[in-house]
């Protein structure tokens, strides 16, 4: 038989400035690259190894994970496919089918499709709606106590670290608190999070925490990270009983291939830049406010903002779009002329975006650009 | 923090000989070694996804996931993570916790693990023993039929087609037939199969197959492949009420990296040889008189072999090892000198190995390397 042409190229979005929030934590720096050329080859992280991939030397596998435990403060460390694996591991191992949890408003949907394949309920803490969306942690807490009066024993309370439309950052330690005060398993969805900002898992008091290495961790996906508190081994890593060394949870093994060579190479130019966070946050809110002076152009969510992925309502951007002859693809184009991408095709009413480890010149470029592309439409 | 050196290369198990019989099926073609290098960056395939993984067009994912269906002869063919989280997925999408399923007794270990995870109990149907370790059908038929009598339902019967300890191919089709006369829905594990041999999904009458990008199909893992008939898809593929283009099985998406880049750039190199299976298969046989024409090396498993996989007794190694300075190490160490790897450390009573995609020569070199060790420490 004949194949098609798969078109397995990507020089536009690599060799561009690329805006998409999804893309911009997953690039990969040159140690990592050359992990990839390394480890590129099937199942190679296994030549070595002795029936459990954590424990695997060389390359050294059980090393890196102690680091990572280190980095995260976490007693604990996995690594799993990514992070709705690893929210599923954790629903899946402490919850019964047909349990309820709480969740906030802004979770991603793989927290609820982790949920749905789970057997488990979700109540949701919703968000404040207006321009802010926020997750207020006094309403999750009355949520949490009102579940736990329904239904006696809640077994887990999830909260989104930083969430995928809004680029919210919600309270990691008085989430903890509430959850430990309550005696509740509490989980932390950093898939936007680790690898950008500090986590301190053990001085917030939160039991499992799951991350990203293609989001977040500059690693090639797919890979994510589960991180748990020493009590919760037995239970999540439940060994099987015909096969000993094996986790049931884990299916044995789980990354077994080159992402977590790319995630190991990238640990020592990932935590550089979480000590970087603030400078980062700095240049992401001089990003905003140039956009923001533009006529037409608002931040939707906390502000200013505490997180690279920033969402903007652009009514102006749509207005040109109706008299535009390529209507909504204008924009699209007109920034693919410019070398910037990853604002998706057709859409102006609203864009999220991130311009995470550009440059300050880099940001003022594409600040300037969308003024350029305004001033040419609306003049 | 400071990082630990991780180690993190491979020449060595790259560059050289590589006998493991793990890593023979997954090393990547050029195309595929390009692909790795456009795809590295984290998310990279989700650039142009509106919602499905399986339905992005640039890379073609949604055509390449058609000609490979065509391949194997199935009706819908999904990505997963690798053949253990596609036999998890069936399993816990078609059964419920506390359901007995039927499997072989040369069956993977993850197979295992995957019952334990999704709660089900096993009836095994034993391997022959002696030297042959054969998997006999009638008497898997006799065992799925008496399964059905005490449980009234058997909701899942599994074959391994070719086993990870003896390379054993074991008759789909006469497994197939089996299953759908007793109205047992069947899974094939291909893990060793699927890339290397030809699979007729349909034509063998079988309702799901797994298979492994890493372990054969020339793919950088974690990648695998979950094919199926029209019939399951609601069950298996059913989608999630709150987000109703995202598959709950799934957790929505599943290959979001570079592994996925690496198998499509992959497919008409794993076409082409599978076409060559007959060649391959006899240049193995080849292999294995050679070695068995050595007093103390023989085959186990069924004879000739069927596959590339061989697994050896062999005595005269464990006798050398016993007077060797270095004990056990020695042949590792011996090998090593003539740039072959991948036998494990240390053992030298049987080894697994395979020479897949050798060529003759090379295949030559190695049979003699081993006879010249021989020769070395028992004249």
């Amino acid at each position: 038989m004949e194949c098609q042409n798969y078109n397995i190229t990507r020089g536009v979005e690599r060799e561009n400035l690329n805006l998409n929030p999804l893309q911009r934590g997953g690039i990969l720096p040159r140690e990592a690259r050359k992990a990839l050329y390394e480890f590129g080859d099937g199942y190679s992280v296994c030549d070595y190894c002795a029936g459990r991939l954590d424990e695997v030397v060389k390359p050294s596998i059980s090393s890196f994970l102690g680091d990572l435990a280190t980095f995260l403060n976490a007693d604990d460390v996995k690594t799993v496919h990514g992070a709705r694996e690893g929210k599923f591991a954790v629903m899946h191992a402490m919850c019964d089918e047909g349990d309820t949890i709480v969740v906030d408003g802004n979770a991603h949907y793989t927290t609820h499709l982790a949920a749905e394949r789970a057997g488990l309920e979700i109540i949701e803490v919703p968000n404040s709606g207006g321009s802010e969306f926020k997750i207020d942690l006094n309403k999750y807490k009355e949520t949490l106590e009102s579940a736990i009066d329904k239904y006696d024993e809640i077994k887990l309370a999830l909260l989104t670290h930083v969430d995928g439309n809004y680029g919210n950052l919600t309270n990691a330690q008085e989430f903890g608190k509430i959850c430990s005060d309550l005696g509740v398993p509490s989980i932390l969805n950093c898939a936007y999070s680790m690898g950008r900002l500090p986590i301190d898992m053990n001085g917030w008091k939160i039991d499992f925490v799951v991350g990203s290495g293609h989001k977040s961790m500059a690693a090639s996906g797919p890979i994510g990270v589960l991180a748990m508190k020493d009590e919760w081994i037995e239970t999540v890593l439940k060994r099987s009983p015909r096969h000993m060394k094996k986790e049931i949870e884990m299916l044995g093994c789980t990354s077994r291939g080159a992402p977590i060579a790319t995630l190991m190479a990238s640990l020592p130019h990932v935590i550089e830049r979480v000590n970087n966070w603030e400078k980062e946050l700095k240049l992401t809110q001089n990003f905003v406010a140039k956009l923001e002076k533009i006529d037409g152009i608002e931040q939707v969510g906390i502000k200013p903002t505490e997180h690279d992925l920033v969402r903007f309502e652009t009514p102006i951007l749509h207005e040109i779009s109706k008299k535009h002859p390529r209507k909504g693809f204008f924009l699209y184009e007109e920034l693919k002329k410019k070398k910037i991408v990853g604002i998706k095709r057709g859409q102006t009413e609203w864009f999220k975006c991130s311009t995470y480890g550009m440059n300050a010149k880099q940001r003022d470029y594409v600040a300037n650009s969308f003024k350029k592309i305004i001033k040419k439409f609306v003049n």
